[in-house]
This record gives C-alpha cells, sequence and structure tokens, in this order.
C-alpha cells in the first residue's frame, strides 16, 4: 500500500469521531509535563488546533505550579504548603497572577496564534467568568478560593465568533480580590457551566490504576460512582483527587464523559479524540 | 514510535489544509470507475463526509454514462454518438434523466445518508438550477444542452444549512424541457457560479501528459494558459478536453485552483485534499 | 356590473381565505386524472403557484402509479399486485424510482418553474426525509415499505427559503435500500409532522358517499371519528382507505383540517381553497 | 362553466399581478369621492387589505379637504384659499391637524382593524417622517409647507414587521412647528423615498385627457416627458396638477410605474393592480 | 470644589440607577399641570429624553381633559360628567379623539422630535393596541370604555428599532368604534403587558397622604396591599383612584415599582429615576 | 433651588453630549497619576462606567511604567533607557509581561467588574490584537517594538456583546514573541482601526503649552498642522510627543477628535464627555 492511501485511511478512521464532536464543546485542562517539555508542548499546540479546525470548541484551561515557584525563588520567596495547597499571601497572590495570567497564559496564546489560531487569553477576572470565595478547609492559608460562581457569558460571545478562549486559573472575590483557585476544579466546573461534551485532564501518569503499584491495573472505564468510590476508599493518589473529583463534577451536571489522559505521549489529545484506541481513563 | 503516533502525526500533517479549506466550498465531478467499483465508490463517499465535517461545503456533480447505455439496451434502444456527443431523442432524453436524476442520483444520496451524511440530490431542474438551450455544433442531435445560466440560489440555500448538494447534469430549458448537458461543463460552470476555492475533476487516468504516449511526462502543475494551449495545440484526448476546459472555465472565474485527478486511486480525493504529496495534475 | 367590476368582487370573496392560511403549510397529495390530463395537470400548476404567491407553504406529494406501469411494460415486466399493493422485486423498485424521483417528479418541477415558481423536486432518500421499514403485513412482497419517521428539517430550510417542495414517494430504509410506499399515507405523515394548517388529497371521486352506490349521499363534512368508523364499517372503498386513513393521521396530530376533493374539476385546489362553496369532504 | 370555476380562472388572471409586485411597496395616494361614499370607503379597505395579504407593502396616503372645511365651519371658521391653496394660520393648521391625524387618519385605521389588518396611523410628525419648510410661493399664506425631507425609517420598520402604515399629510418644520402639506406631493415624494415599486393616485376622474373637453382622448399610458409636456402645455387642470406632479418625482426617483385611476369605480385599486385591463392613465 | 467636579460628582450619583434600568421599559403617565405649564412641560421632554439616551425604553401615556373640554366649548358643547366620568356621545368622541390623537399627542411628539428624539405618537387603534369595550358601570353614558386588551406588538415593534412611543387614551371597540378610556388605567395595563420595570403616574399633588388633610402624612413607600386598603376605606381622593389602581395592575403582573410623583416640580422624572432622594409615593 | 433640581439640571446640561456619541466608540489612553493615586483611580472606574451605561464603547488602554520599575528592582535588575525607550533584553520583556498583561490590566478589570461592569483584559497577543516587529530607531534595544498592524475583530465581538475591552501594551511579532510598545501610540492606532468617535489621552499635564513655560499659553484647541508644527518645531517636550503623534495618527484616520487632558483632575472623563467647559487641549 503506498503511504498516501495509509495516510487516507488514518484520515478516514477519524471520521466518526469528527462526526460525534462537530460543534460541541470540549474542555481541556493542560497541565504537567506537556507544558513543561517543548516538544510535547507543540504538540498539544498542534493538537488544539487540529480539534479547532475540524469544529471543536476547545476551551483550554491551565494552572502553572513550576513557573510560580520559579518566580517566587527568582525574588527570595519560600513556597509554603499545607495539604497540598500553596499558602497565599497577599505578595505571593501577586506573583501567582502576574505568573499565570502575564506569563503563562499569553505564552500559550502567542503559540496558538503563531500557527494560525485565534486563542484568547483570559482570567477567571475577565467578565467575572470564575468567582471564588475564601477557602477556610485548611484553616486562614490566604488567597486560596474555592469556586462559588462560574459566568460563561464571555466564553460563548466568543466561542460563537470562533476563537479559542484560555484560561487561566485565578478567580475574583466579592471585592474584586483575586484568588488562587486549583485549574483542575476550574476545568470541571467550566465543562459543567458550559454544557460541555467532554472533558479532558491531562497528567503525567497513565490513567487511574485500581493498585497504584500494579501498572497492570489500569482503569480503561469506570463510572461516577466507581470514581467516587476511589476518592472515598482512600486508594486514588492525593495529586489525583482533584482531578477526579473534577471529572464526577463534570459528569454530574450533563457533560457525556470525562478523560485523564497521560500527557506525557505525544499528541494524547488526539489519540483520545480520533482514534478507535483512545488513551487513560475514561469516566462516564 | 507506536501507531497511535503515527496516525496523529498524520492527522496533524492534514492540519495545514484543513485550515485552508475551512468554510470554502470544493466542487468535485464524481465520475469514470469511481462511480463503478464498489470499493472506490465506498472511499469517495468517505471522503465526502471527512471533507464535510472538516468544514468543507462540498458540492457533487455526476453524469453517468454507462447506466444510461445500460437502460437503453435494456428498453432495446441503441445508443448513437456525434462528434463524442450522445444523440438524444425524446424517448432518449427520457431514460437519460429517469436513470441520472432518478437511479444515479438518489443512489449516492442514499449512499452518503447511510454514513450519516445530509446529502440532498438535485438534477438542474430544481430552482432551475442549471438552464440549457439545444447544442447545434454537431447539428441537430436532439436534446444535447449547452448551459447558458446557473441559478446558485439554491445551493446557497443547503450549503448554509449543512447539507451536501449531489447534482446530476440535466438541466431544464426556456420552454422547461430536459436537456443533456456534460457533467464536467456543469461542473466547470457551477464552480464558477458558486464562487467555489477549488474544483476536482475525478477521471481514470493519472493526469494529463504532455506526450500521451510517455507515462514520464505527466504534468503535476501548469497555468490555464498551458492548458488552454494543450487544447489548441490538439494534445489533448478527446475525453480530457471538457475536462480541461472546465478547469479552465473554473480559473477564469475566480476558482483558486483545479484538478485533474486518478478516480482509480482509492481516496484520491482525500489525497489531493489533505496530504503534502497531492496527486494528478493542478491547474492555477 | 361591468367584468372588471365582477372580477374585483371574486378577489375580494378570496380574501378572508387568504388570510387565514397566510404564512401556514398545506400539503397536497397529487394524483389521479389531475396527473394524466393536459388541461387538468396545467390548471393544477396554476393553482400551486397562485398559492404560493399569496403566502402558503404548499407541498406537493405525488405517486405514479400509471406512469410505473408503463414504463414496466416497456422493458417486458408484468405488474404483480397482492391486495393492492404492487409486487416489488429489486428491479422493479429501481424502475419505480427512476420513474418516480427521475421522471414524475422532475416533470412537476419543471412544469412550475417554467411559470415563474421556485419548486425542488425531493424523494424520501434526500435528507433523509421519508425513513421505512419492510411492509410485511401482505407477506415479502418485496421492497414495499411502512413509513417509520418522517425528518422534516430540509422541507423547513426550503420553506424557509421561499421553495416549493415536490416530493415523490420513495423512501429510505436502514440501510440505504430504496421503499416503495403509499403517497396518501406520505401525505398525511408528512402534514402531520410539518404541522400543516391544511392537507388536500386531489382524487378522482367527488369525494367520500355514505353510500357509494347513492350518489346523493356525499358527505360534505365529517369528524375523525366517523371517518374511522367507515373504514371500520368496511363502507370505504379498497383505494379510498389510505387516504382516509391519511386525513385522520394528520386530523390526530394536530393539522385543523383535512379535505378529499375531486381532481378531475379544473382548480378544484382554488377552488377548496378560496371560495365559500369549497368541494369534496371535510374531515375535521 | 360552474360559477366556482369561473372564480378559478379569475384569481388565475390574478397570478402575474400577484408575481410581480411580491414584496414591492406601492403607495397608494386615497382621497375624493373613494373617501366619502361609505360604499366606496369599504371596497377601497377591503381592496389594502387584499394587496397586503399577497405580499404587497402597501402605504396609504391621505389629505382630507372636505372633512376640514366641514370642521372649520363648526367652529365658525371661513376657509379661504389662494392659489388653491388653504390660507392657514395657526388656528387653521390646528383645526387641520386635529382633523387629518385625530379624525380621517384614526378613522381609516380603525376600517382597516376592523376587518383584521394592522394598520398604524401616522402623521409627518412621527419619527420626523415628513419635514418642511414654509412655502411662500403664494405670498406668506401661513403654515402652509413644502416638503424637504422624507425620513422613511419609521415606514421600513413598520413594513418590515408586517404594519400598514397611513399617513396623514401633517409635516414637521425646524423648530417643531406643524405645516399643512398637498397629500398628492406627499404621496410622491413617499414613492420615491421608498423605492416603490409603484405609485396610485386616486382621483374622480377617468384618468387624464388629452382635450379635456372631449371624453375620448383618455390616455392610457404616457412617459414622464408627456406628463412634463401636459403641465407646461397648460393642458393639465389644475387640480391634476400636483397628481401629475407627484407621478413624475415618483418616476424620476426610480418609482417603475405611476397611475391616475378613477377612485369613483368600486375596487378600482385592485382593478388596476389584478387585471389585464388596468384603469385610467399610466405614467411609465 | 470646582463647578465641573460637582458637575461630575452628580452625574456618578446617577450611575446606579442608569444601571438598574439599562435596557429596561419605563411607563410614564404624563398628566396634570406638567401638561400645561410650559417649563414643566419642556423639563418632562428633556427628562424623557435623558432616559432614553441612557437606554430606558420609556413609553409615554397621556390623556388631555382640560384641551377636550376648551375644544369642546369652541364648538359649542357643554362638558357632562357623571361619578367623574364624561359622558361621551357620538360628537363629544369625536371631538375627544382629534384632540388627543391630533392636537395633545403630535403636539408631544413634534417636542421630542425636534431636540432629536424618535417619537411615534399612536392611539389605541393603531395597531389595536388598545381594545375597549363599553363602560356602563354608571349606566349608559356613551363611548366611555373598560380596556379589555392590549396588544403590544406594535410598541416592541418600536422599542426595538429605538423610538419613543407616545400614546394617546383612546381605544378600538369590537367594531371598530372609538372609546374614551382613562389614561392611568391605559398606563397600568400597558405597564402590565409590556413587562415594564417601572411605572411612574405624574400628578398634581406630593404623593399619597395617609390623612389628605396631615401633609406630614405623606407616604414614601407601601406596600400593593395597603394600596388597596386606601381604596376599600375610602381614604383615597376620588381622582386618585384610578392611579393607585393603575399602580395595583401594574405590579400585580411583575412590574417591579409603580411610583405616584409631584408632576408640578421641575423634573420631577429625572429625581425619581436618577437620585438618591426619590420624590413622592412609591408602591412596591 | 432644592439640591435634586439641580442635580436634575446637571443630568440635563449631558443631555446633548450623552446623544452625540452614542454608540459610538471612545479610545482611552488611561496612565500617568491616575493609575497611581487611589481615589483619581476610582474616579476614573466611575465615569468609564458612567460612559459604557450611557451608551458609548469604551476601550481602555494602559501602559504601566512604575510597576514593572518597581517589580524589576524586586527582582534585581536596573532599569536602563536610551532615547525614553527602555532596553528591554528577554528577561526585562517576560517582566514587563507579567506586569503589564498579569497585574495592571487585571487589577483594573477586576475594579471595573466589582462594580458591575464587564470588563475584559486583553493583550496585544489576544486574538493578534497587536503585531509589532522590532523597533531600531534607537539601535538594538531588545524587544522594543514598532507596530505594523491591529487585527480590531476581537475588539468588535467583545463590544457587540457589551464588554468594556482593557487593553495592555504588549504586542505580539511575527514569531510569536512579545514586545513592548508604547501605549500611547497603542491607544491612537487603536482609535483609528476601530473607527473610534474620540480618543482622549489622560496625562499629568493641564495639557499642550505653547510655550511650557508660560502657564497661561495653554491650547485649548488646535488643528492636526498646528499638532504636527508642535513637534517639528522642537516646542513639544520628549513624553508628549508620542501623546501628540496618536492624536494625529487617530485624526488622519478618521477620528473626529483627540483630546490630552489632565489626569490629575478628579473625573477629568467626565467633565471632558460631558460638560459644555471641556477640559485639557482638543485637535481636531
Amino acid at each position: 500500500m503506498k503511504t498516501t492511501n495509509i495516510h487516507a485511511e488514518i484520515l478516514i478512521q477519524a471520521l466518526p469521531y469528527i462526526r460525534r464532536y462537530y460543534d460541541k464543546t470540549v474542555v481541556v485542562k493542560y497541565g504537567g509535563n506537556a507544558m513543561i517539555d517543548e516538544n510535547l508542548k507543540a504538540a498539544v499546540m498542534q493538537d488544539v488546533l487540529l480539534m479547532h479546525y475540524v469544529g471543536i470548541h476547545v476551551v483550554l484551561v491551565h494552572g502553572g505550579g513550576p513557573e510560580i515557584s520559579a518566580a517566587m525563588a527568582r525574588m527570595g520567596k519560600e513556597p509554603e504548603f499545607v495539604g497540598g495547597l500553596r499558602v497565599t499571601d497577599a505578595e505571593t497572590m501577586e506573583i501567582v497572577e502576574m505568573v499565570l495570567a502575564g506569563k503563562t497564559n499569553k505564552g500559550i496564546v502567542a503559540h496558538l496564534n503563531r500557527q494560525g489560531g485565534r486563542a484568547v487569553g483570559l482570567s477567571g477576572k475577565d467578565g467575572s467568568l470564575i468567582v471564588a470565595e475564601k477557602d477556610t478547609a485548611q484553616g486562614d492559608i490566604g488567597f486560596v478560593g474555592r469556586v462559588t460562581t462560574i459566568n460563561p457569558g464571555l466564553i460563548h460571545t466568543l466561542i460563537k465568533d470562533g476563537y479559542i478562549p484560555v484560561i487561566s486559573s485565578v478567580a475574583i472575590g466579592a471585592d474584586g480580590e483575586s484568588y488562587n483557585v486549583n485549574a483542575d476544579t476550574v476545568a470541571g466546573e467550566l465543562a459543567a457551566a458550559l454544557g460541555a461534551s467532554k472533558l479532558i485532564m491531562m497528567t503525567d501518569v497513565e490513567g487511574i490504576y485500581r493498585d497504584f503499584n500494579d501498572k497492570d491495573s489500569l482503569i480503561a472505564e469506570m463510572s461516577t460512582r466507581e470514581a467516587q468510590s476511589l476518592i472515598t476508599a482512600g486508594v486514588a493518589d492525593k495529586g489525583m483527587i482533584p482531578k477526579i473529583g473534577a471529572c464526577i463534577t463534570a459528569l454530574q451536571n450533563g457533560v457525556e464523559r470525562a478523560h485523564i489522559i497521560d500527557g506525557r505521549v505525544e499528541h494524547s489529545l488526539l489519540i483520545e479524540m480520533f482514534t478507535n484506541e483512545g488513551i487513560g481513563t475514561m469516566v462516564r
């Protein structure tokens, strides 16, 4: 068979998936190695653009932990964590916001637009997109927020006119103050508020394991109920809890499918979206 | 490299082409072996659907010579040709129309719709889409027509609402009579009237040869002027003349590119649309 | 009184009917003598155009029994009927489809368009308009179908842009195969699916008789219940049963009025639509 | 032939005219006996409604001389005319406006709406529709105005939403003052500003005569140039001059045809619009 | 502080009110001294324009008692009242309509338009806006009507295109006859039918007093229930009853707030709309 | 006069200005003390909101020199200037972008949204709004850019849906790199590209002086030609040159008026927009 024919066959294999997600919204939580490794980064940008051009409304949500810590270090501040959450005093919050909304976010936007995309970077303050209040679950650890409301109007406006929204996980409080919110949670809430068809969480693991030490126990597919039980049973890894939680939030609000995929694999987004094999763990 | 990765790479290779033809109109003249061989036929249908789902407005034009001759034979009529044109008395015209508009056309429509497409079959009578007058270039050979006007309104209506128009080469005359018109010519005129971006002519040859006997002389790309000279110099094959003519008509009316491709190659449409290699002869 | 004044008075008489059906949909089942006699045919076309121009959305449904039998004869096939239904093997189905969708349908379209109409001919395959499954009520008699779904989207698209849909009674099956379906039934189902205001069945009788042998027993108006009882009581003529059934289907799905009219009367459509007298039998 | 058939034939005769004026604007100057005689009045209302329901955008312009004089008499004021124009002091202007905009206009509106129309009465003040300045051609005769600007926006708004505008010949001046303007002139200016297809002037004569004393010299059709020469040659009757002038204004601004018809004939509007005979004098 | 700064501060004070009523509908009943005193009149026009320009959809309703009586006097007719209602024979009704719809209404329209507004004057006949039947509560006192239906379509059409509707209190009956209806009642019914946010009744008193003789008993704010009890307890002044009734009608149909304000105060509308103090009595 | 009346009078004074700028675009360059002093800042936010609510499309452009220098100091970098331009190495550019797009911009957005606005913060990267190339006028001083293209599509999208765009002066280069561009210049270019009606430059001086040392020589109004001559004659202060240049750019591209106002005066924006006095220097 000639290569061109192989190419054609592969495009044809993607057809049912393109058909299914045409004119649908897919929220992608971008994070981990895929935000650090230059090759992975470039591949994600291509994947997002391809999804955009085949008629999928992609909404990209990102955090940016490592860059924040680096910036803090440069300013002589020591990161401090309580229960996995960054202790965020006013000065830290300012750095968080500058890095997420001013550097990481605009970097992604520039990368997409250089390749012909029409990306627009937003923080939760723009159009009061993400409203939060102080999260006191771990005591007072500063400007760490809990999402209370999503105002998706601005996203609808941008999607309707063909833009790709790229959203950093900074929220606005009732008095206009900034909150550092978990990007996984934001992705889940946004998928729910937008009535997305799919939520994809990019991680640095292959997916969810029934037994973390047994690499053969990777779960290909599970129900919301099973996902919930992994948390309550204490089986799920600490860092995985907000990701699983985001999937549950999304699914309980009408999102059809949520996926936890391995962002370390090049083009993992495309593989998940457009091939029979899929990748990682699907929650439905 | 894992297969899924190869798959992703190939999808990514298609990205620039998807981008370029997003929301653009492409007229495809469907004919030859690709209408007879069941595998080729199925591949064309998939190609058209993929183009449709990545946001290209495909308009399919078809003739149907062999099926017409078969039907005539069944009715005990002997086909007769003058200068390559079918002598078309009233009875023959009726058969032509029944076969093209009632059988071939609806067969294509059914094939596309079974796979999730939203195809609509039309003849030139619908919405007075193709208006013709008697063609007397070869003397009076009956209801053989020369296209005088294209009324593209109906096609715009259907495209706007996401339908795939499939058009048979039957035209309407000033008194409501039917004309048998050349499907290649119709494709060229439609591409011009619709302001299409591309015209693709499916044939049973590899493309245009500078010297038909030298298979190494295949022309990858040529200008309208060169195409014109192939006709005037008498180099072009008889059956190829209306195809080259259609390309010239289209290009002179603002269509960006016209292609003569080898319909005997599976997925030749996709290869032309979405790969770096392309296929056949391009006129620009 | 001068003739012009008489003319004006008659136009004025039509006013309340024009008002009532302005921007409403009326499904007309076209058939019988009105499809054969040239004068009647011309009158129907004028009636449809007048209805169109006074703001009524006319949808024309037709069958074409006699032309099918003629074509079969020409191809040396003997028509065969079981319980009033044509036994339809694959070859017959091909002829049925060619005649209905390729000849009869396009002939009506050409007739309307020659007089300034904007008709578009469709079969049930276009836009998957009429979906059917095999009808086994009389055993296996081939590709005779029972309507299962109407997808009216294409008709709405065409009506919105001012086209007159002309529909032949060919349906599409789950695997893309063709089915021969009863045109009366299609008219009733379409009227129901489109939310039409009126369904008009053109026949070759004056209307429904309470006693077929007593020409004075013509029913001017009856309820759905009475119509139903005519069928169950076995009073209704065999050929009339699907027509009465279509009226009942339409009325039970919100159509306001259904009429069985005498298509042998010139301009019977206009008389029904625009005069105080009306014509034939009305079911409400 | 049965009467119903005759009725149908007459409706069919109207078809080409309905087709030609579908979705077109026709300005009608309503006046003379047709505003006084109750039967004529009722017939005009029916004609306007029929035109409305067959898709013509009718704009009705009216004056109201006799009713004004009657109201003035009742208030003990003596009408006074200079050169055919009513001398209009402030008190007279108030009466003119009350009668035209408050009585005549609303009377027409009520008449149309009672029969299912959607008429809206306007004076030239509404939406600053008709702007005028003092007409000093006959010296200072008070609030007699000369139309300087038509602001047709409000009429377009109403037509788009399916209303029938009924307009009284009162204009607004630069300081908000009222002007009495000639209704014939207003009709011509409005037809021009609206890009109407037709202007119809209802009068109390059969049309324009080449020689007023020779009733056989009625002109069926003439050019703008001939119309102009009738005025300059002094042949045209005084009261006819503004009517002919309105026709010329309209035609010079793109209106296709202007008609001077005999409003004393019942349904003269319909006869002009929808029959082969037409009526009165056409200027083209 | 420099004057310009004071100016700015005052504009800023208006901001929350502008924000709250942006793109909302406010029905204003215009009447009393504010319609007679030239300064007050000019101030009302400015207030309405300012409201219009800051994005509020103002609908102005007016009566015109004094002008009607003056016109009747001029025509030698003696006004006669029964139970506060004007006995309205046919001749009186004609005068009422001429004055309200022809003089008062068009005067307000001209005043607004001279200052750049886009006002359109309507009576209840236009678009069958206000439908009434004979009010026989006081026996047969002629063409005095009771509102039965509001058809708000025309008002929505005008508002959508940026016009200011000015409405006189004349209604249309089932046979097209005119009815004299209470302007206060019309304002209340219109506010209800339009889904207005606010109803403002301009009067010649400071507001509602708990005890009319005690000027200190002015009620700043009360509930619908309290308003109702003022009527049933007989405390409310006769002329105030329809005003309070209009407020109750409006509030019971979803209008948020109704106000009875002192029209004798210059710019009372603006003070009510845009300052902290407010003015008069608010019913909620 | 009661205070409320004074208030009303002042609102009324603003009416003609509200009228003139209704549905028009006004670009405001926000900078200087008005960005530092908390009272001034709050007043600007109120002014912008008031403008927004009276129907003006405000587009806010800002730089942020002092905050950039502060952040650099904190990171131990010494600011360096050549010819008034900040030498911008890669690390500095990163800080510039983080401060402008991540801190200053989002701070303004949060301030507006807390008060009910619908602000959206953008940098020139979003939607490729501001495209620049390296500015080498002063030699290679790093990522200092010269605006080459404005893509205003995103701004139109946001304005149409009622958002207030807040834009930081960071541009995107051909390879996706960031450029530091002059905010004054950006404001001028944006006003030109958007077809704004007005450009307002907030400064820390009273306006333009004919002789900087003579405080009485403040220019109230001047032409583009005079503005140009101030630059060429070397009279204009260094920091004022880009501001004057922005005014000239805007005016030469169809903006009606440009203003250089004193941002140190509270509510200077409102004073300029809505009072007779105006403020600062107007270029027309």
